[in-house]
Parts: C-alpha cells; structure tokens; sequence
C-alpha cells in the first residue's frame, strides 16, 4: 500500500508538474484556459467558493453560468466545489432579485445598485446573506449572471478577487462573420469557417458550445453568421433551419443570431418581379420571410446589408434610397423586435468620387439620409473612411448622423495588417479610434449605439490563426462591453489569462502587444499613408501599382507620390474631405504643422524635403519610420526569444514560427517601398540607410498566388 | 500529511476514473490514443519494457521511435520506461544487424528470418540477449524499427503481446491527397486541406507530424501533396520550398514526398514554347525542374500525372502516346531514382466511346501500351472502369498488362458513399477488389506493384470527418502492407484502438463496419447498378437525369431503364466490355444466371420480371434491396444507441448525430430511386412495399448548394 500510495502521488505530482510548468497547449481554450493556480491563490479562490448555491430554479443560461463555474475550478483549483441548495459561509451566490427576496427588497443597498445595471450588468461582492459570509454574483437577469460567472471567473484565474460592478455601455455587441456558405471566409486566415452548413441542422459542431462561451465571456450579445457579400439560399428555408440550430446552441449564452441579406433576394429566388424597396409584392415578401425566420428563431436580431456597394444589389437599383431599403426591411422585422444593421461603407462602380476621393463617398451618401431611418435602423460605419487601413482617422460620420444610432464597425481580422501571420494587437487601434473627439461634443464611442467586429475566427484549431490573434478577439469584445476602456489594461488581462499570472511573462506580453501595431504601421504605411497594399489579396507591399481598372483601387491614386512629394491633399485646395469633420478639425487639420504626424501624408501632399519636427526632411523621416518598423519587428522577435523558458513549447514554436516570418514581411515592406519611392523622388539614401536588398523590378515581380482570405 | 496524501490519491484516481471510463475524445489521436490499460494488461506490458534500449547511436528515424514507445508507455502505463543503454531483463531492445553484432551473426537463426523481411519489415520476438532476457524489436533498417515500435505499441494498446513478423509484400504504398493550393480539397469532407502552402515553408503545423506518425503506424511509405488536377504554380520555386519543408518532416517516417504535375507546367509558365513531350526543350526543361527539386528533395519520389483526362492537358494534345509523355517525365527522375505514376483514368471529352460504353476506355488506351513504358514508370488504374462507384467489378486492366507495374487508386474518401456523413467502411470494398481473380493466375492482389488511396484526410479535428472514417484510411494502410489482409481482421483491430479493446463495443463495432458498406450499395446503387448520383456534387439520388451535355454524364446511360427492363448489356450483344476480361470471366458474366447477383445490371439489360434466384422478379428484389438498405441504417444506429453506455460523451453523440443524418439519407435514396424507376416501369409497388413518402417531382427538385467537396 505505501508504495502504491507513493507511485500515486509521484504519478500526480508530475501531472500538476506538468500543467504548471507548461505541457504543451494549443490555443484552442482561449481564454477561458483555466490552468492550476498556484497555492495562494488558490486559497484566495478557496474562500469565495466553499460551496456554490443558485437561488431559485435553474435555467438553460444559469445551466451554463454553473457549468462554467464547474469547469473553471477544476481546473484552477482541481476540483469544483459542492452545489448546495442552502447558502453557508464562503458560499459563492448567484442571485437576481427574482430568484431572492432579500435582493428585491428595496431597502438594500444592494437593490439600488442593481438598479443602475441594467439586463446585462453584474456585481460581484462579499457580503452576508442569511447570516453567513457570501461571495455574491448578482444582476438583474439570467445573462447578467453569467456574465458575473466568467468576470469571477476570469478574477479567479488571474489570481485577483476583487469586487466589482459592471454593465455594458452599448447595447449591441456583435460578431460579423464574412462567412460564406462554402465554408470559405472572406478574409479569413484562420481555415475555414467555423459553420458548417453542409452539417447543420442535425450534426452540431461542440465548437458552437465552444463559440459561444468565449463570446459571452466576453459579453458579446448577438452574431451574423454570414458574409456582407450575402446569398440568396440564406433565406431559403433549409439554411433557415441550420440558423435556427446555431441560434439554439448559442441563445443561452445570450447570443442572438443575425442573418446577412442580400438585397435582391426574393428576385434571385423567382418568387417577386422586382427587389424595388417599394413594391407591395417586395415589402410582402420580406414581411413573411420575417414571419417564418421568427417561427424558427423567435429571439432572431435581425439584417445586416451591404447594399449598393462593391457590386451588391441596393435600393439604388431601382432608384430608391438607402433609407428607403432599410425602412422596408426594419418594417418586416420590427414587429418581432428585429433590427436592421445597414452598412455605410458604400463604394459604388461608378461615381463622381472616384476622380475626387473616395473617403468622401459614405458621408455625402448618408449624411443627408440622417434622420429618415426607421427607429429599427441602425447605421453600420467602418472605422476610417477607406478600408481597414493599418492607420485611418476616424469616419466623418461619427458625430455627423445625430439622429441615427450608428454601429462602429472594427475589422478585427486583419486584411491589411499581415493576416494571422504578422502580430499587431488592434487593441490600441480600436481605442485610438473610439477615443478620438469628433468636436461634436462626443468621442466617437459615446456616438455609438452598438459595435461590430468583423470576425476573425475559424476552424483553426487556435480560431484565430495565430495565438496573438486571440487577443483582438479578446480587446474587441472588452471595448464592444466598455469603449472606455484602455487597450493596455486590456491586453494586461488578456495576457494573464493567456499565458498565466505570471509577471515576468505578463508585462514583456504586454509590452509586446502594446508596440506591435504601430510597428505594422510604420513597415506598411507610415506618416498617414495608406491603401498599399498589392491587388486583390492585399498582402505585401504594391505602391507602384497605376493600371487598375478603377483610380482608387490604385496604391498611386492615394500616395501620389512624385518627383516632387508624397501625400493625398485632402484640405481645402485638395479634395475638401477635411470639411467632412467638425469644424476644429478642419481648422487645425488644414495645417500639416498641427495635425498629427501620424495622419500627416493622409491629408497632405508635401514636397520630400519638407522639414519634420524631428529635424529630418519628410523623405529622411519615411526612411527612418521604415527602419524603425522593421528594428521593431526584430525586437518583437527578441522579446519573445527571450519569453522562450516560460512558454510552453508549442505556443513558443507557434509564436515564434511566425515572427520570423512577420520579420521578413517587415523586410520586404521596407525595402520595397523604399526601392518605388526612391525610384520616384529620385532622392539618395542618407547616411546610415540600408539600401533595399534588391532592384525595385524584383518587388514588382513578386506574386502571392493562392493567398488565403478570398471567400 | 495524511490529508494531503488522502486528497492527492483521490485527485488521481478521478482522473484515471474519468481516463477509463469515457473522458471526451475529439478523434485527433486516431488510433495511437494510448488510453491507460487495464492492469492485467500492463502487467504484461511491463514484463517486455522495464527498459528501452536502443543498440547503436541514435537517428532522426530512431528517435521517432523511441519518442512514440515514450508516448505510447505514458499513455497506457502512466509513465514510459528509463531508456538505458546496456540491455538488462525485461529490456525493449531495437536493433539492427548494422546495430548489435549479434543481429549481424551469420548462425543466428534472427539473421536469417531478417533476411527475408527487406528494408521495412519487422520482427518482434522474445529472446535472449547477451545473457537477458528482452524483447526485440528487430529490423533491417531503421525504418523497420520505427514499423516494429508501432506494432508493438498496437499490441499493447490491445493488451496482446504476440510475438510477429511482418513484411510489404507492396513497394509502393501512398496517400494521394486531392489538395490544391488555395486549401480546398476536392471530394473532401473533412475540412480543409492540412497543407498550408501560404504558411509554409516557415510556418510548421504540428499536424503535419501527427500526419507522418499515423501514416508511419499503417507502413504508408509515400505521399502526393496535391491534386491530380494540378496547377503550373506547384513546380515553382517557392512550392518546391514548401513541399522540402513537408519533406523534411516526413522524412525520419519514412515517408517520401511526390507531386502531382501538370503535364503543360512549362508551356504555363511561359518558360517553353510548347508541352510536347518529344521536343528537346521540353525534355531540357523536366530534366532541369527534377534537378532543381532533388537538389531541395534529395529523397523526392516522384509525379503523379492526370493527363488527357477531364480537361486536363497531356501528350495526346501533340499527337502523342501517354507512354511518350511517361517516359519523358520518367527520363527526368530516373537519375534521381525517382518515379511516375501515369494515371489510367482517362475519360476524354470527346470520343467514340461515349456512344458506346465510358467503361471500355482506359483499356482501350492503355493495353496496347502494355510493354512501352520506362522502367521507372507505373501506371496507376482505379479499382474499377467507372470512378469509385459503391461498387465495381474489378479493373479490366489488372491482369491485361503484365508488362506495366502497376498501382491500385482506391478512394478513401467517400464521394459517391455519402460523403463524411455517413457510415460506410471500406474494408470490405478494398479488399473484394484486391481478392477478385482476374483468370490470369492472379488476383487483383498479385498484379500489382504498389496502391494509393485518395486521402479522406482534413483539417477537420478528427483528421477524416467523422470517427469511423478513420477506419477508412486505417483499412487502406493496413491492406497497402498486406493485400491479403482481411477486412474483418482489420474492423477488430481498428475498434480495438479506436474505442478500448472490450468486446463489448469490439465486437458490435466491428459488425456495424462489416455491414455498412453494403447497407451503402443498397439504398444507393443495389443489384449493380451505378453512376446514379447527383450532378457535379455527387451527392443525392438523381436517377432521372438525362440532359447533361455529354451522354456518359448522365444517369439514365448507365441504368437505361425503361418500361421494359433496366441495367446495362456489357456482354458481347451489348458493349462487349467484358470482352476486355479474362476468356473464363467473359464466358461467366456472359449469362446473367451465372453473374454474381451483386453485379447483375453492371452487365446486362434484364426484364423487370427476370426472375431472381430469390424467387421475386427483378422488379421486387430492386425494391427488396432498397428496403434493406434503408432497414439496416436504422439497425446501424439502433446498434450504436446500445453502446451509449461504453463510449465517451463526445464521441456517441457525434457518431449518433451521423447516423440520425444517414437514416434520413437511406430514406430518401430509397424513396427518390423507387418513385423514379416505378414511373419508368409503371409496375405496382408490391403489397407491404411502403410509397416513398414524397412524388417523384419532390425529389427532382431538390438541391445541394454549396455541398463540400469541390476543389
């Protein structure tokens, strides 16, 4: 016996060893990891849940705040504590005011607070209740305690247990999956779409459980499931069938399910004459099509549109408006409580923009249609009024459309920013957009109604392509839940949770993260440039690309560099797309001395030796920022090199695998950007800079067939 | 103390409580699962590995296998033995005669029993070992040891541990993988393609040596990364970087990497004038290419070529043979020692035998050439004349080309058996192929050189779809080694490591295996019948269709049904493709009486009220099989719902999610095809034969959009 008891405990110590000190982990838990803490914390975790007791009945979504209480402290504490139905001292409680009297009563301070947290928000506290020491998780709703689960959770996780209240401060917090019904993603770098269509209804993927714990962890409330670039069969009845399952598994983690319209559906199916906004036959089909996706989906958000954009069918089609699309179908879903989400990002085949500038398109579009959407009606606007740059000035229509609830749309995959092989956390991307002052009286998050990431998950078996990619995930959902918050608390969390609490590994994380969007910057597009990017799949470095069908799919329409200068004069003497902004804006805009260097070449051409405030000329100030992108990219590398002891060894080879590639897309950015704009100012490399490593023909000869991300 | 040690024996035996008795498996482990034992079982496992010793120095190969027996001990002992240098009593020992003298002694009876074993095979035997007694792993190389590791961690997994020898009795044995370079795969039902061309060379999934041990475990010796279909790109430098780098990683395996290529590559990529196989600087240009990809591949095995087949190009574009365009590509590699493989699925957009009979062609084309191709050329002959049917009867050219060597294309994946949804084992179809007499003095078997299957292989979790597809690729690698295995033998072992060797579930699996590809060929495609299948997606029952471009496209050419009878007269008042058989098989199939039942309408035209030897007509044994088709899918599921209680949660329920799907399947192949031939032969359903529960307009009018699999 003392041998077998011996063998045992050997047996278990090199399998605590194991999880402690790294076995290898794939990503696939995300977040939600729930490793064994170390022993101080675990006493501090120990204390808060002796037991745990859920007032009142049980309900599909406290089912699932109580399943994942289960499962985190297995893991963390290595076994869950009992469910009791009578609450003790150090129980962990999850009470809303209908499930327990002494919450209702309006005396309690605890009740007053309540009140302020709306149906999604929590609070997490010690208290007494029924003479005994508690840890209480309490909200108003079902959700709100699940939400409360996972921020106790994720408190315990992290070794903290702090108390806290928190609710979201916009309503709307969605995923939107450019998910195609192929499986293929539309900029998608991480395998195929996580939706398997083909499956669906009978066979559900455990993935879809999966989805939607990390989702709600989050506090993310509702999903589109299929591309903007949508298909007619989405409405048939057999995909509304396989919606309806996805939405079954996702609706007790508070997820609602949204579908992609495309405009002219009941044209494409043969079953109306026309898709004119206007028509009784069109408006009648919509309302029935409402009717029978609600009797499957009862809780269904509602449309997201893309219409009259990029060759989508739109009301324009028949000479209608943007608004007049919208109201109709915010018509047929707004009995059932439905909303319509109709994206601004306009970019018609033909128009008076293009030979002007293009970032004018969407606000002269929508501008004067404020006011004239139905009260279901949401205005979708993307960050910047070009296309997910690595670096845009926020929308001119944020604090322009008082009287539109406006959606922020981030592009959380990352297009133009080295897909999932380049690490750029978009954390601080987001923040610097949410934050910027419209001078409208707003920032341009408490402009917002709601916020949409456009998704970057799939069937990767870490969802996003690369575990440093989950953090945009992760930073997307934590600002969708409080735009105010900051990118760097942020990715702290994230890379505790990630990595473990582990400081030594935490703050060099963070750092890492915090640094590596600017450096994409400054290897693709510094000092404001933008839109560089090669054709069509938009990976690596294209400025030199003139012939495309259309100007302004042309790196050269934005850069405009010549013998003289470099930069897109977009002031009054350009193409006025300043006067878009608030009127501070404009003004200090109008100067390339007062506005942001960062933003410098977006809305200024200037001659090359146009002095910066560094002391440099502007062609010696580019060269430098490229050093820098690429001198960054190595010291990403470096510091992760250096993590390499306390990373378990496959997310170390993982992550370190893809360094050295970003290293070499940094390299190759640099170089060939610098072999064009030197082949076009004709000016000599200063001092000290690296000429590029071949002629400037080799870049252009470059091809990347087969790139991943066309859907 | 006592509590603690109390408390860590209970963590311990939960977890191994939850290990035995059914934690969730998502299927990534295959067959090398490695669960714990029971102890009776390691008990015996432990008497043959105190230790492991390996003779001589270590090698890339070596130390795959001694980091599998590692593996493979951890997981069913609890922890792998000490690896030592001298053999002591009990040790594991592998060696080579070039490795442990002893081996090498002319007088030693092992010497000789190694001399009949070649370079792969292995031998496991207790013996004594410099005064111990161990067990040996013994071989001739170091591939032959890692081929013995496995066969021996198999047997322990199974708790047997049989002393064994075995050899290939095939050179060849190889994956062909229908992967093309933007990630889909065509006819794949499990995901994505596992090769990520835009990832790689630097970017290394750690699939890809879970790939290789997988393959190594079955003996697969060799590897086509991309579709037959193949693109220019491939044989460019880049792709050849990416496909060294896949190299690099299989190689210590044992498994040689080869590439489909497109007979016109050089005429693509503008880098010749013409694909002519005759002209010099075409010959110059293949001569080079192979230079250039030995130099990154020193080990490369060779091409793969669809030529003149479906579209694609090849020599009889210039009026050559395919043995020209063979023994061209064949000239390049043959100084590397390398290979080419020339597919016989030639199925010509044009030509006489579209009137006539699809069947007869290959023949026709390639057994005139028998005799003309380079040594180092094989040609490659699916297992029947149409494409992968349910059923076939074997290849008329198996037999007819002694001079040739030939290769077996078996598909593993299941595009005409209901894709990944439904439960279709291989097993049985592979081996009545490999088993059937071709009259020549040979089976199937004995006439060839070497088998490929089409890869069921993705980047789904479970690596094949679904669970029991895995037995698919299993049954292919195990009859690749041994053609004259049985597929029974294999269900067994395969169940045995798949779910845990307990008869309980063994023995049901391994039935539910042995019927179910049959229970496939009833509902689908009884009596040998063929080709019925949807258009281009091959999904779905589609005996109707009649209005394809091409005649051979269309059902109603291969079943011909009519008021007055049904199949397809193959015999010498028909086709005569039998005539390409053997006289004794010509003579036999002649007469419908004398015809094996299961290929009865494969080779003649028969009333609807031929008698069959069950005493119905035709007409009611048709309807008799789909019934049965359909009554064993539901046995099928009705025998997995009993084993509920012995499988994990994760694995029953997907497996049980399949089979709800396949019943619905059965159904509607069953009702669609009787509802279809009932309005061809007008004849009654017979009493206590069910109506299809839809009119037949309602199964012509459904559709499969967006199906997977195409590529």
């Amino acid at each position: 016996m003392r041998f077998f008891v011996h063998a045992a405990l050997t047996a278990l110590l090199l399998s605590l060893a194991a999880t402690a000190f790294g076995a290898d982990e794939d990503g696939y838990d995300l977040w939600l990891r729930y490793r064994p803490l170390e022993r101080a914390s675990q006493q501090r975790v120990q204390a808060q849940a002796r037991s745990i007791v859920l007032a009142g009945a049980s309900s599909p979504t406290t089912d699932a705040a109580l399943a994942e209480l289960d499962k985190g402290l297995s893991g963390t504490m290595g076994r869950a504590p009992a469910h009791t139905a009578r609450i003790g001292d150090g129980a962990l409680l999850l009470a809303t005011p209908a499930r327990l009297p002494a919450l209702a009563d309006t005396a309690s301070p605890l009740r007053t607070e309540l009140a302020t947290l709306g149906d999604e928000g929590y609070l997490l506290r010690q208290t007494r209740m029924q003479g005994h020491q508690v840890t209480l998780i309490a909200a108003n709703t079902d959700i709100g305690l699940l939400y409360g689960a996972f921020a106790w959770l994720r408190e315990a996780a992290i070794g903290n247990m702090r108390a806290a209240s928190s609710a979201p401060k916009l309503q709307l917090r969605l995923l939107n999956h450019w998910d195609n019904l192929d499986r293929t993603v539309e900029r998608g770098y991480a395998g195929q779409s996580i939706w398997d269509w083909w499956a669906l209804p009978d066979i559900k993927d455990q993935r879809y459980t999966d989805y939607a714990r990390a989702n709600a962890s989050l506090g993310i409330n509702g999903t589109v499931l299929n591309n903007v670039n949508s298909k007619p069969e989405i409405l048939t009845a057999p995909f509304i069938a396989k919606a309806a399952a996805v939405a079954d598994i996702l609706r007790p983690y508070g997820i609602k399910v949204y579908l992609s319209a495309r405009f002219s559906t009941p044209l494409e199916l043969h079953e109306t004459s026309t898709a004119d906004p206007l028509a009784p036959e069109v408006q009648q089909w919509w309302n029935k099509k409402a009717d029978e996706i609600y009797k499957s989906i009862p809780d269904f958000g509602g449309f997201l549109v893309k219409a009259n954009s990029e060759g989508q069918p739109g009301p324009q089609d028949y000479h209608r408006t943007h608004a007049d699309g919208a109201n109709m179908l915010a018509a047929a879903v707004a009995p059932h409580k439905g909303i319509v989400m109709w994206r601004a990002f306009v970019y018609a085949p033909k128009g008076a923009h293009l030979a002007d500038d293009r970032a004018k398109q969407a606000y002269e579009e929508f501008k004067p249609l404020d006011g004239t959407f139905a009260a279901n009606v949401l205005v979708q606007v993307k960050n910047g009024a070009i296309d997910f740059q690595p670096r845009e000035p926020f929308h001119p229509l944020f604090g322009a459309m008082p009287k539109t609830p406006l959606m922020m749309e981030f592009q959380i995959t990352k297009e133009y920013l080295g897909y999932s092989t380049d690490l750029a956390y978009l954390g601080t991307l987001f923040e610097e957009t949410l934050d910027s002052d419209t001078r409208t009286g707003k920032t341009v998050a408490q402009t917002l109604s709601g916020m949409a990431g456009v998704a970057n998950i799939g069937s990767d078996r870490n969802w996003a392509g690369s575990h440093f990619d989950q953090a945009n995930w992760y930073a997307f959902g934590k600002l969708a839940w409080n735009p105010q918050a900051t990118a760097s608390d942020i990715a702290i969390e994230w890379a505790a949770l990630t990595f473990g609490p582990d400081q030594r590994v935490t703050t060099p994380v963070t750092e890492m993260l915090m640094m590596s969007r600017e450096t994409v910057v400054n290897y693709m597009t510094p000092l404001g440039l933008h839109h560089m990017m090669g054709t069509s799949h938009h990976f690596g470095p294209a400025p030199w690309v003139d012939n495309l069908e259309r100007p302004d799919w042309n790196p050269v329409y934005y850069h405009r560099a010549d013998r003289n200068g470099i930069g897109f004069n977009r002031t009054a003497i350009g193409s006025n797309a300043l006067e878009q902004y608030a009127p501070e804006i404009a003004r200090q805009y109008a100067d390339p001395h007062t506005t942001p260097q960062q933003l410098l070449l977006w809305f200024h051409h200037l001659p090359w030796d146009y002095a910066m405030p560094s002391g440099r000329t502007l062609w010696a100030e580019l060269l430098a920022r490229y050093d820098k992108g690429v001198a960054d990219t190595k010291l990403l590398h470096a510091r992760w090199t250096a993590l390499k002891p306390f990373i378990d060894t496959r997310r170390y080879t993982e992550v370190e695998q893809r360094l050295v590639r970003q290293t070499q897309n940094a390299i190759l950015w640099r170089d060939a950007c610098i072999a064009y704009f030197q082949s076009v100012s004709g000016l000599p490399l200063p001092p000290g800079v690296q000429a590029p490593a071949h002629p400037l023909e080799y870049y252009k000869a470059l091809r990347y067939p087969y790139a991943p991300g066309r859907g």
